[in-house]
């Protein structure tokens, strides 16, 4: 049976991380809240479970993942539950705890480029909180993320094999769902915060090898062609502000 | 051998979360930044895992734990590995998953509950933030602390026999880490924002109970009036100042 990936239309947001590991394994799944609501799907099926009375383990949020009774929430969590189903993690316990720690980490890193543009709260607008955006996403170009990457840089560095590898890996020689979530945080950092981003990548070789390596993985440079993939725009969490960029 | 725990002294910050499985359960653990330095602790021991050369697998922040050979940094991974080890999670991989689903969402509301107080940056001084933090601590009282609780209200709702049970569980019918974080994320919340706290306690019965609840375990009572429970300061993550109380 297919999977259910439950996420907001319109933006590629916490969702693509789950996408970007289905598509690259060429797992059959149903992005449903972008289907048609006359067929049963579309936003209100996904409102259904994340606010229906008769779900026993609602998801706080989306998105989430249903695989026949398991439904599950967090972004990393549903890459902990997928990595091993689509061969997107090594066998070994330490191997995926450390993909998943990988995963966390760069969550956090989504977070704070999010709230760049909502430092002061995810249901007012960015004009509403632009004042406080410009102070916020300074500290994000100056010392986040350079953190960040340089912790990436670090990992990838310490990892036997990358140096004869023509596109490094995080987790162990194959590619991780790790690696498709490190790609897609550049990705939308370099839509978000162009010029930061750049300076970044110069000074973390490995990173910017790994990002622009990644989309040559035959399905997934498909797939980044498709209409499957939505367009970075400014209702997601990377968002083109030029004056967050510095 | 003992788990070694390794997280800044001086706050009970995310570490808190780890101390209090460990510490529930009863296992043996070395504090090791709160150790002695002339005897190999202290926070050089831990700065040496971050920072050192020769760590093939640093951990991007504290809390991290070492057992053995393993090290596991980010606090819901570090649950997730401790959880079966010391019988803080049901046997199934369902059960296991969601009381990690939960650990991440009581993850997230622990880095909201920390930006009101550091919206524009974690380097920066609370003092040269106030103004934004006023603004963030409003949106944190009234609409992100209740959809929190409320969703912690609504599981616990829905887990089977909560109703009989006196102090209620948030995955299946013994206590797990998941009742722990909870516990200390309202304790942290009663702490730092009293009266917004109490108004949705009010409103979220379970969750009251159980964070009343949780503290009459035998060992954590000992442990929580112990002097390895550091007290909530203006330090960590949960911070009384009382004007982003309301």
């Amino acid at each position: 049976m297919a999977y259910q990936l439950h996420y907001w239309p319109g933006i590629q947001g916490r969702g693509e991380f789950v996408r970007l590991a289905l598509e690259a394994a060429g797992a059959p799944y149903l992005d449903v809240a972008r289907g048609d609501e006359e067929q049963g799907a579309g936003v209100p099926a996904m409102m259904r479970v994340l606010q229906g009375n008769d779900v026993t383990r609602p998801p706080f949020a989306c998105p989430f993942l249903i695989d026949g009774k398991v439904i599950v929430g967090q972004t990393a969590a549903i890459l902990l539950y997928l990595g091993p189903r689509l061969k997107l993690v090594p066998a070994g316990e330490a191997d995926r705890l450390w993909a998943h720690q990988v995963q966390l980490t760069l969550a956090d890193l989504v977070v704070e480029a999010h709230d760049t543009h909502h430092p002061v709260g995810s249901g007012l607008y960015y004009e509403e909180q632009k004042k406080e955006a410009l102070r916020r996403a300074e500290d994000f170009r100056r010392n986040r993320l350079p953190k960040f990457l340089g912790w990436c840089e670090t990992i990838l560095e310490r990892n036997t094999g990358n140096a004869e590898r023509e596109v490094p890996r995080l987790v162990g020689g194959r590619l991780t769902y790790a690696d498709l979530s490190l790609f897609q945080v550049v990705e939308g950092l370099l839509y978000a915060f162009p010029k930061a981003t750049r300076r970044v990548l110069r000074k973390t070789p490995l990173v910017a090898r790994l990002h622009a390596g990644v989309p040559r993985h035959k399905r997934l440079a498909a797939y980044l062609v498709s209409a499957r993939r939505v367009p970075f725009n400014e209702q997601g969490i990377f968002r083109r502000y030029p004056e967050l960029d510095g």
